[in-house]
């Protein structure tokens, strides 16, 4: 993807928050979402955020503002779920975002200038939904390093299976309980075992855990029986969001041989507001190789396009904030950091193997990249790595409390950003949920 | 559930067909489908099959035959997804079907007749969709023969996993891939490995099964969180269907560690156009236990009502038909028949064990059962069963082929009834779908 005007580190918004360093949303990035004012009861309808506002794209549809493709895209983004976007396509993804780009510009007409103030919302004033209708929800499991960490717990001898580094595995997850960041969620019962017992337990999850994850959603599909090759599958990704898919790891490692996670994960993943679009990261991105020693990419999989720069530098964190932190007034302890460019496949390749055998991806499917951990310890993005396996304590510095897995009140915040001299800043937000106990019963 | 005037063996119908020994469809059975006039371009509706007929719900409606809540429950049905009706739940379904039955019953009102043949559209001019939009779909793995059968393919020194007595194991599938019976699929391509190989090879599946199941369709849900007891499980349930999980072995396995099946599944997923109510299932349920010397439910899986009636005895039956048995004119061969009682869990236990951890089920969701096998080789729902792996050859007698895995054009039905002295038969009609050639490339 090349660079254009829209990638302009110098450009600069008359909205003033927008140009603050540091900010996650500045002209550059113009990342979409689904909000309504807050308490109001409102509709859903598509936004922009640009500095600490909200674009309500209802009401720049109606203001007449835009003409052609992008006041289409913009009435298609209008409605309380942004599928009919995603359907459209690049063409009008692009329309629309230079169109907002040049009206919020800081040399855009009067008259532009005085029709977008009035479309703008403070964002906290706001309140989100999951952006689309989720078809179906796919997670992948790319990261190898999280790979061996995992499978270091569940098979010593064995920790890697011998399909990782031919095939992005993925496995379906549960779209019904996708969940917009901010929702608490109830630690789930569920069946586990315990080492050496002779029958499990049914009780209320002693092992939950978070995992640091980034999703992409689809734009327009392909028809049942054809599948999308590596050099179109770009053009079906609309852009990507910060993902948390919570786990109950003592459910989950007795529940899923041999047919894969079920309830150890369906209870609730989390997603981002904001989904930064593919345009808004062409500066971010870099080449994709797997080590030389290692098996290469099967040429369905391969392309030059995806050497070339099939990888998206994202820096990753992971926060905890527990009970004691709110109490306290402290700021949550960082758990880890790390970047999305060590997955060991691209989003590319994840949406071409998803349909290599024909299955229909349909607009707003969400696909998350699996478990985000970089090649140290302190990469790790999941509480079951930090602490290797529940084994080793934790230190929360700002209360002096430690974990191993998460506990009640424990809210996790995952937080990422593209930073580098010479582009601007773009940012996701973040992500954030909070345990609640177990129901009774 | 007790029985009631529903299910006397003795009522008959004015619809001459409707009474005809052998007919899936008698007034005792009275299921839901979706459909239109085939070739039309009608929207879809609900629709109720009696005999050879299909009463149009949209119709039905309109004509104000029925008041109060069958009134209701049809207007929810007139649809072109019966998501409304299913949320309505047991008390709207029952007005609904005893409505029904009244008007279709030999002594009804000669105004109601009247009205009831203007709805008729005779099932051999209509097309069906999928009956819901469904949200999510589930697949179960609850034959204890299939699991030990397909276990000694995989891993034949430990056949079944220690979790498969203790927990009624299922996974994600594909909501955007179940078709219709009758729409045909292409074989699809992935990655297998072969055995001693270095490497994978991408191409057309070689090993392609169908999986003989039965479905099971979500009424009213669950909020997320909140769990469904195993004593309300089955208020939750709306009827069951046919369902086909056609399966690529040779993808399957090589895919399936760690996270279980993806793509090896989720190219196609056939159900059958009706669903038989729960109610209308009643005389046929029956005790489920599991042998005394094997692990017992947990409580929460366990009540009294399930002991004593958690089964249903539906037998069933899968036939093949090649493009031999076309071109000579000679009937399909059957390759194997069972009974759904034989399945180590009941529906209730699978839905309750689904919403344990608190996942949300919601109207319209598709749970299946999983491969149903009986205890003895001729009761096996899976080619690779009866094949023993792809090693033994299986004749198919009217033609002389013999198949060890399917081949192009040959098209797999399944078929399901309930039938016993001194009740009515109670038919499923049929799951069927080709298997056309690979797309080129």
């Amino acid at each position: 993807m090349t660079l254009n005007h829209t990638h302009d580190p110098a450009a600069r918004s008359w909205l003033t928050s927008a140009n603050e360093p540091g900010t996650d949303f500045p002209i550059q990035n113009l990342p979409f979402g689904v909000f309504r004012r807050r308490g109001t009861g409102e509709p859903f309808r598509g936004g922009v955020a640009i500095g600490d506002q909200v674009i309500d794209l209802a009401a720049v549809s109606a203001s007449g503002v835009l003409d052609g493709l992008a006041a289409d895209a913009a009435r298609a983004a209008a409605q309380p779920a942004l599928n009919d976007l995603l359907a459209m396509g690049p063409a009008a993804w692009r329309a629309l975002r230079h169109a907002l780009f040049a009206a919020l510009r800081h040399d855009a007409d009067a008259t532009v200038v005085s029709a977008l103030h009035a479309c703008l919302v403070p964002q906290s004033a706001v309140e989100h939904s999951v952006p689309t209708r989720i078809g179906d929800y796919t997670d992948f499991y790319t990261s190898i390093h999280h790979a061996r960490n995992v499978g270091r717990v569940i098979r010593p001898d064995d920790p890697l299976t011998p399909n990782f580094q031919w095939i992005p595995i993925a496995y379906h997850g549960r779209a019904s309980s996708v969940v917009i960041s901010g929702t608490p969620f109830h630690r789930p019962h569920g069946q586990a075992m315990a080492p050496g017992a002779s029958a499990p337990v049914y009780g209320p999850c002693r092992r939950l855990d978070y995992e640091l994850e980034m999703g992409f959603y689809v734009g327009p599909g392909n028809a049942l029986g054809q599948p999308i090759p590596i050099g179109e599958a770009e053009q079906h990704i609309f852009g990507m969001c910060l993902l948390n898919d919570w786990s109950a790891r003592d459910h989950q490692f007795w529940e899923m041989a041999p047919l894969g996670p079920f309830l150890g994960k369906n209870f609730c993943t989390s997603v981002s507001p904001w989904i930064v679009t593919m345009e808004a990261l062409a500066p971010y991105r870099v080449p994709f190789a797997h080590p030389a020693d290692e098996p290469q990419p099967l040429p369905y999989l391969d392309s030059a396009a995806n050497s070339a720069q099939g990888g998206v530098d994202v820096q990753l964190e992971v926060l905890l904030e527990s009970a004691q932190h709110r109490a306290k007034g402290v700021a949550p302890d960082r758990l880890s950091a790390t970047s999305f460019r060590h997955q060991y496949w691209t989003i590319a390749q994840m949406l071409t193997q998803h349909a290599n055998n024909g299955c229909n991806l349909q607009p707003g499917d969400l696909l998350g990249t699996g478990t985000i951990s970089g090649p140290t310890y302190e990469e790790a993005g999941a509480i079951v790595e930090l602490s290797l396996g529940g084994t080793r304590q934790i230190p929360l510095a700002a209360t002096g409390e430690t974990r191993t897995f998460l506990e009640d009140g424990d809210t996790v915040v995952l937080r990422g950003w593209c930073e580098k001299p010479g582009a601007a800043r773009i940012g996701f937000g973040e992500c954030r949920g909070e345990v609640l106990p177990a129901i009774a019963g």
